[in-house]
């Protein structure tokens, strides 16, 4: 919960500020994402390019901060479809499930996570960190064998950029198959049989609806 | 193979635009990559700026002759690295595991192939094709367990990503040992035991020599 400023200039500023790191997250979904000139930004933003320094020391600087913005949207996503779930390889699906389905439901937040690519998995936001905790734990209690956590990851997150780029180039499949296809052989490769794969992958998903 | 060029003046047309290309592939595997500028390719080419357009339209042109050229390379060494294997299951954990340990045998088609990025996966040249050929047979044969191909290949493309950037990122890691259980995992994923996964996956490497 972010404090409301005190004076009326403050809040101002506070509200130019919001307005600047919304215009970046904007243009991050966009093919342009970080190459966007800081005019771009401002005027988006409807604010005078003047006072983007008063805010940002760089265009790089302001672009940390949305990306950082969208990945944390991302893990409140991800905890959303995952609340009141007691199943570890459950958790893990339902994870894989909703991002690939990102594209339809927050096609924002999936073009970001593209954007960002592989740098996802060193930030201490979204859902790499989750994913991290959540295959340790998973692993940990026996339901998954993973041998190397980080190669988990990194698999995963390899696998749903793959699938996402197949979606993007072959228009006749379909999202929510792909996405539950893609977390049964995940779940294949953790240690599950073919059949309890596609059982766990197949529950029903409560896609997170947050903005 | 390639005509030799009749006269002198084709001989060094021929020379000419081979050594653009060369420049090119080099500059490929720098983080500079496709952002290099015309001058940057002459230089080191070692070739007027006014001949570049003897032989290309455009700098982009150029790109894609070098990045065939590359991912071409890429193909003929998984060739070599599978010649004589039978075990469908060998030939792939082969491919994997050669590609993974490029980073340090041959780090320039590496590089190149991070930065040709997930746009490999339609390349008509390089690994992704064969690999849907022989994902296709091993499917066909009763080796290995995959529905879709076109996704398997996609996550195992996603997988050598994400491992790649495990390990440029965690110097402790060992990179024939992580192209070993990669190669491993991903078996187990396409429905083969761990400890089968695992004996394929440590069978003796033809790790390719060719440049």
């Amino acid at each position: 919960m972010q404090e409301i400023p005190a004076t009326r200039l403050e809040r101002r500023k506070a509200r130019t500020r919001a307005a600047l790191v919304d215009a970046a997250c904007d243009l991050l979904a966009t093919p342009q994402g970080t190459e966007a000139r800081i005019s771009d930004i401002t005027n988006r933003a409807d604010v005078g390019l003047g006072s983007f320094y008063n805010h940002f020391a760089s265009k790089s600087e302001l672009f940390e901060v949305a990306i950082s913005t969208v990945l944390e949207l991302h893990g409140r996503l991800f905890d959303e479809a995952c609340a009141g779930l007691d199943d570890p390889a459950e958790v893990f699906a339902a994870g894989v499930r909703m991002t690939l389905r990102m594209r339809v439901t927050h096609p924002k937040v999936a073009h970001t996570m593209i954007q960002v690519g592989f740098r996802y998995l060193d930030s201490p936001e979204g859902l790499a960190p989750r994913a991290y905790r959540d295959l340790e734990a998973a692993a940990a209690s026996g339901r998954l064998d993973i041998d190397n956590t980080a190669m988990a990851v990194a698999c995963t997150a390899g696998a749903l950029f793959g699938c996402i780029h197949l979606l993007e180039h072959d228009s006749s499949l379909d999202t929510d198959s792909v996405a539950d296809d893609l977390a049964a052989s995940l779940l294949t490769m953790f240690g599950l049989t073919k059949s309890e794969a596609r059982e766990v992958s197949r529950r029903p998903l409560n896609q997170p609806t947050l903005t």
